[in-house]
């Protein structure tokens, strides 16, 4: 059995295909508070994206807004997905272990979830749990993209501000050769910083699109010594007159600039 | 219409009871694999304890294991509590703005929850759309319970911790009178830090019971200017023979320490 880093790895070469697609299909967006209008949306972007897609994201929390009805969905979903594709659950969860275990049942054997999005939080015995199968894995949040990011994430001491000290605790958790790290686009100085220091492991990217990050940049530094996906979600999803063609068009343009930022 | 953080505090000095009973069912501890068996363990823990306790603290990792089937038996979970009690959900999350709306729509409007838990990683930004509603609110983690809580939560730059930082911008957020923190109760020289830096806020204590924490320090210091709760799940829930009677002496046991503690 390969690890997940190697899975990753192998999939990401052999498709030529950086472009994860986060799948957040809000009723908001899409201008339609129908969960069957939702559903069919969703199936129509996996539709559209599957040539130029490597990894699919579907957020957790645009699902759980619809309580059991919307976990109906989100298990559709990933079987919709299908065993082609590196499935993330976007769930950033983060617990104390006996907790944890419990998410780990729940996106690994439940959904069957390939990796989850992990909150550092707590320490390395929330992430243990989901790090116990070398083909499962985890994208532990370094630093996010968001404007507030910076007020626990760059507190410094001796020289290590918190976000290195998540690096830190990846490379001591990376074990198996299942870990990776969530690095925002919009902080392409920090990528760098932290790409410097996780050799090889992969980096999962948004924040390009919607939030105004560096597409080209980040692609460049994220794959310099590892791969670096990068998410896109609204700019793909609700691109143009959501159409079956012009989400199409958003993905091929989003994955032909990606394989050309480092060809 | 009252803020939450005086409903509760309301709630408390009605009822003289400072139980939040947690609602962690696991197949594991129960000894049974069926979704009938726990769902209907769960209704007795809840009968058994309503005499005693204040607020109900479904966890929800413990559900979201068995998919949309668990979101049904949470759903179900929630309306059997009904509107006596403060339903808190555990849930810790964390997002940036756009998806913690979709957390907030969920936990808030589909559920019905009172309050919920809430990673602080990410920042402000990622709070705000739980904090809304006045009447609803946050509980944000402070200092957790767990072995390997330090490593990040204790990074001091310039005087101050990270967890000293979470409760400055809990000050900051608390304006609607709606946020609260999570502070372990195997950390009491901590919480005594987090109680004179926050008062009148109120504090969620996890970790007493199986986690070893101190109950009569913990209540004492939580409650010294605004409420303490003290959490228990697996001791109450899982108390001896597992029988109602078995579970209301332990909720009972619990509920008058905690009251003997401060009175």
């Amino acid at each position: 059995m390969k690890s997940f880093n190697s899975i990753l790895k192998s999939l990401v070469h052999k498709r030529q295909s950086w472009l994860c697609v986060g799948l957040d299909i809000s009723p908001e967006a899409l201008g339609s508070d129908s969960l069957m209008d939702l559903k069919k949306h969703t199936f129509k972007v996996i539709d559209a994206t599957k040539n130029y897609a490597v990894a699919y994201k579907p957020n957790f929390a645009f699902f759980e807004r619809w309580g059991a009805k919307g976990f109906s969905w989100l298990e559709e979903t990933v079987d919709y997905i299908g065993d082609d594709y590196i499935k993330i659950a976007d769930a950033k969860r983060g617990d104390i272990g006996n907790t944890a275990s419990q998410y780990a049942h729940s996106i690994f054997d439940h959904f069957g979830f390939d990796c989850v999005t992990i909150n550092p939080f707590m320490g390395s015995d929330s992430i243990y749990p989901f790090l116990e199968k070398k083909e499962r894995g985890v994208f532990l949040l370094a630093k996010t993209s968001n404007p507030s990011a910076n007020v626990l994430q760059n507190v410094k001491q001796e020289g290590l501000t918190v976000f290195e000290r998540v690096v830190q605790m990846a490379n001591n958790l990376n074990q198996k050769d299942n870990i990776g790290l969530v690095v925002g686009a919009t902080v392409t100085k920090d990528l760098q910083i932290i790409r410097d220091h996780s050799p090889g492991m992969p980096i999962l990217i948004p924040g390009v699109g919607a939030q105004g990050g560096d597409l080209v940049t980040s692609m460049r530094i994220g794959n310099q010594n590892g791969i670096g996906l990068i998410n896109i979600s609204r700019s793909i999803s609700f691109s143009g007159d959501m159409s079956s063609e012009s989400i199409k068009k958003a993905a091929s343009n989003y994955a032909s600039q990606m394989f050309k930022a480092i060809t």
